[in-house]
């Protein structure tokens, strides 16, 4: 060993550099440096999962020179994978390759599951993999009359030796089978270690090599819960599937699914298996899409809004529908999957992420992971909104959250001609500022409706009403073309200009859509809706910039159905959200769910996730005086009494009336001031 | 504090001493030392548990003279409790009593439940109280909006302030009872926690302060099943019951009953629902006597042989039927009891204790953590007679395990006359050695068969047969008399002196009781049954002896039914037993019961099993060349190799008929050498 120098080996991406002595193997050299290369079977030269690239020349940069001939030659474990599994020509088993000389090593992505990326609908997004659960394939030491032990003292004996994993317990469904499994495979077993907060459990245990392991990522949400299944050992999400939520029929919204526990002696087992019900639906179709068996299943991780969470595990939400807004549990739950009916694997684990407070729920948790202001300088304005709007603002300095109780209104309910998002929907609209006239897009259908093509391509139902995201849009149109006034007001003055504005008796309405005997219109009541649930919004966000002491936010994060669907610019005419760069705003699609995910993937996000819930400062809006002005100051569109310089050097916003904050509503056209 | 010396308090009998500073509660001195003094509600004056007697006068021993007036005077706390409570006059809440200069204290035994005496029959045993579960009183924060954050959160922080109980997780079925329990106890509750090698687990909550906890600690006997009902908070066995193992109507003997799972599908399902089934009538059983529900029972041990061990888990036992004798585990099985279908409280723990071999089980590791020959030096022969006898060797410098197939002759059966110990067996005998007349006893009756109101005071089924320990003392006394030679045959010589010594063709037996046309008789055939029996009992512990290096044993425990029936001096006459003063030869009773009961009380007992297991040497005697030797050698009564000088002193044996080793048996009438 020492009468040659030790070498100089590079693992890349990483960089990860460390001198080792000749002989030692790639794999062994990696883990010392803390590069982390996948092995299900313990470096037999079986599973295949530790394969590197060498590569070969002069690297000036990390000052060596890379010399892949100094490897050991293919031996007889590495021909024999070879043969079996075609292992590509530039690459070498690293369990079985020893170190003999100076190396670069490249460690790829597609076995080297690290850094994997994961796709899912557009969202691109990078997942270090640090799963609870692993897959350890063991040879187990046979039975001997003149050293007696059992079964699962040499199974136990063997994940000590072979993985450094002591004192793993077993799971006590497995009793029963150990023995076959054991006898089945020979010995040779392919162990699930569950090693998470509460020590290292045996959950499954298969004879021979396994390398088949998945993991659930549930989001519940009140109107819809997604499922996404997750290959463990390669990090990839392998199938994604949606349904609605099927305790719509105890109550739309949250507020009444909490009163039905309430009234009916049997209103929580109802609720309860009704999500459980749909949960089970979902593993069914993610699993069928992805080929996999419910027993392939060995984790799941879960996030919900409060009430959502509650009622999934079986807890009385009723305390969350007046003050305090106690929640039964704040910290993570985790429990085998057994206990909450969730049907899986027999050994599977469930990990319900954290609650922030009463109204900021695991959701709103999860999504703050995968965000991560936490983690940054820069301020960060995080919003899902719902029913309730749950804000998380801040930086890796100090972070805040609370919710805001936004109404329906967003999500299409209380409009008069609201619908939620389906074909036939409104979702895009514009309005000619001189004639009024608007054009429009439904859901179905990609042409504006001034193309000749929207006739002929749009949705069979023909145009059936505005979803929570058109309504926005059209608002906010309207209020840019002076229909309404900054107010609110729709002008009674533009039915001179336009027959798009008509007389409902003492207010006005604008027609957005004519169609035989249909008309899709935008009344003064739906504009007043919009105005209450944006104010409520606005002034949580407002609040939440009081207590951490600034006047802008620097970046805005729209989570969220809804989030996803709406112009961050039309959010902003409105005040939906405060005045920032329209380029630092963006919608981040299912956030909670990609927290999920993170959380499934990596121990490290759970207690990243644990923490960030610990240290948040949680503001009660309700209870903080200021609320009430922000809320009055709101109404206006964009805001009453606050500048929005950056949006107004994006967008030509009407001409202010004036300062003054708290004025009635009176009946004034719109003017514009272009700027930018 | 600093202005008077701090002042030197004495706690009794443990004679520990420590300075506190005046002011410190007599409760925290106590703790600080090590000094265990029970309390549930966490120092508040509610449980009473912490009462300690202060003593006054001159300790010339400790050096201190002891002025219990120093101790601050009876607060509110105090006196409240005691009206409630009715306090003895001389007692003091240690929780409550300040240190204001010297003092013994007595920490008394009926409240510092430390050091509590267990009655069970006649058997008195100490056990160190630490028992996995304890009883935690609680005040829980209320809900805070300002602060929000979980019930179970908070609970967990009160564990953490007041109880120095980090991280307790919640057993799974609490989940929905959490929000119910801590708003019907006003915040106030008590929480069981079970603290053992996996971690604390909240696993029972009530409202407001319990003082009621029990476990239960279990027998599981291939004949019989045995179920204390132990309470928990004073470490005393509150109700004892057994019943027949309903596993019999499968197979009478262990191997018949591994048959019966080999041989039905469905065998080891039946078989596992019989134990289970009659361990759950024995829970009602001891629950209705101590007018406490299943509920109450918060922790549970279990012991068995490895069949009954694995049965009773749902463990195929089949492995156990052949060579290599494979467990499916040794180690300690801990799980929750709902799991394995013990129903108690939902959140209780059972912890079976380990096993040591294929054929040494959790009963003779639980008889060895209770004999604990492993903690002093005296050689120590520990002996559980079944069909296989368990045997360990040996002290606290080295310990040797092994069984030896006696087969079902000790219990009564393969007897010609032999019969369960059961009302009218005959369980002791006398043969005078002149007229060769018996006398004997059943059982159901304390008179001897020469007393007149043997006639009338006798069991109504009169005499039936003969029981495992009468057997043995028939055949020793047939011995003694002379009707039996040394190598066990029957001598027809003795026809002529009597009519008791019958034929039965080529071979004689001696009839011991005459009634009607009933006989029960002693065959050659029993004989040669028993010599066989007590030769494979025998041979097993000379090998255990070569191996240890010892030509003689210090003391001799028999324990299990068998042992405590028999008299040691005639098992020794016999030479089941190697020679040993007969003072220290002693039946320990249910020894698997009380180290079942220590595992319950004390958790070091747990560990203590686990290590004793460990390290002890398995010698598996069908492995050893020696043994058959030494079975030939046994086969003779005593040993036809082996002296017996110290039985000698105390039993005039018949004077050996030679020291040749392996003779044939020789029709010979014994003589008697009269020693001592």
């Amino acid at each position: 060993m020492s009468e040659t120098k030790d070498a100089l080996v590079v693992f890349m991406p990483s960089g990860r550099r460390g001198r080792f002595a000749h002989g030692t193997p790639l794999l062994d050299a990696a883990r010392s440096l803390g590069v982390y290369v996948e092995s299900v079977c313990g470096g037999r030269g079986l599973c295949g999962r530790c394969q590197v690239t060498p590569t070969a020349g002069r690297f000036a940069k990390h000052k060596i020179t890379s010399s892949p001939e100094t490897l050991s030659a293919v031996g007889d474990v590495e021909a024999r994978y070879t043969r079996r599994r075609a292992l590509p020509a530039d690459r070498r088993l690293s369990c079985q390759a020893r170190i003999g000389g100076d190396l670069v090593v490249d460690v790829p992505t597609d076995s080297a599951v690290n850094k994997q990326i994961v796709r899912k609908r557009a969202e691109t997004r990078h997942i270090d993999r640090d799963p609870a659960v692993r897959l350890m394939y063991v040879e187990v030491a046979e039975p001997d009359m003149a050293n007696p032990s059992g079964d699962l003292d040499r199974l136990q004996q063997a994940l000590a030796r072979e993985w450094m994993v002591d004192g793993a317990r077993l799971d006590p469904p497995l009793l029963p089978h150990l023995q076959k499994v054991l006898r089945a495979g020979g010995w040779k077993v392919t162990a699930a270690i569950h090693d998470d907060s509460a020590g290292p459990v045996i959950i499954g245990l298969w004879p021979e090599l396994r390398q088949r392991a998945f993991g659930l990522a549930v989001d519940i949400g009140s109107t819809t819960i997604a499922a996404h299944l997750v290959d463990l050992m390669s990090g990839r999400t392998v199938a994604s599937a949606g349904t609605a939520n099927p305790q719509v029929r105890f109550g739309e919204d949250l507020m009444s699914r909490v009163s039905y526990v309430l009234m009916n002696p049997d209103g929580l087992p109802a609720l309860t298996e009704a999500v459980r019900g749909a949960v089970s639906g979902l593993i069914d179709k993610v699993a069928a899409e992805a080929n996999a068996g419910r027993d392939d299943i060995m984790d799941a991780t879960f996030v919900g809004n409060p009430v959502m969470h509650h009622i999934f595990l079986g807890l009385d939400p009723t305390e969350l529908g007046g003050a305090p807004f106690a929640l039964a549990v704040s910290g993570p739950v985790a429990v085998p999957a057994r206990e909450i009916g969730v049907e899986i694997h027999p050994g599977a684990r469930v990990y319900v992420l954290p609650c922030i407070a009463g109204h900021v729920g695991a959701d709103a948790a999860a999504a703050t992971l995968a965000e991560a202001p936490h983690r940054g300088e820069a301020i960060t304005l995080l919003v899902d909104v719902g029913t309730n709007a749950e804000i998380v603002l801040g930086s890796r300095d100090r972070l805040l959250a609370a919710s805001s109780p936004t109404g329906p209104a967003f999500e299409g309910a209380e409009i008069s001609c609201g619908q939620r998002a389906a074909p036939g929907a409104i979702e895009r609209v514009r309005i000619d500022p001189e004639t009024l006239e608007p054009k429009i897009k439904v859901i179905g259908c990609d042409r504006w409706s001034d193309e000749p093509e929207f006739a002929v391509e749009s949705p069979a139902v023909g145009v059936t009403g505005i979803c929570g995201s058109g309504i926005v849009e059209t608002i906010a149109e309207m209020f840019l073309a002076g229909i309404i006034d900054e107010d609110g007001v729709v002008d009674g003055t533009m039915l001179e200009r336009s027959d798009r504005v008509v007389s409902d008796g003492r207010t006005f309405s604008y027609v957005l859509w004519r169609e035989g005997s249909v008309a899709v219109r935008v009344t003064q009541t739906d504009v007043r809706a919009i105005q209450l649930a944006k104010a409520a919004l606005y002034a949580g966000v407002r609040l939440l910039m009081d207590r951490l002491g600034v006047e802008n936010v620097d970046r805005i994060r729209l989570a969220g159905a809804f989030g996803s669907y709406i112009d961050p610019k039309y959010a902003m005419v409105l005040g939906l959200i405060p005045d920032c760069a329209l380029d630092q705003v963006a919608a981040v699609g299912n956030a909670a769910g990609t927290g999920a995910r993170m959380a499934l993937l990596n121990r490290g996000h759970r207690r990243e996730v644990e923490k960030l819930v610990r240290d948040v400062e949680k503001i009660e809006t309700a209870m903080e005086p200021k609320f009430q002005a922000h809320f009055v100051s709101a109404m206006a569109f964009p805001n009453k009494t606050e500048p929005f310089p950056r949006l107004a050097e994006a967008v030509a916003l009407p001409v202010r009336s004036g300062p003054a904050a708290g004025d009635p509503p009176r009946r004034r056209g719109g003017r514009r001031r272009r700027t930018g």
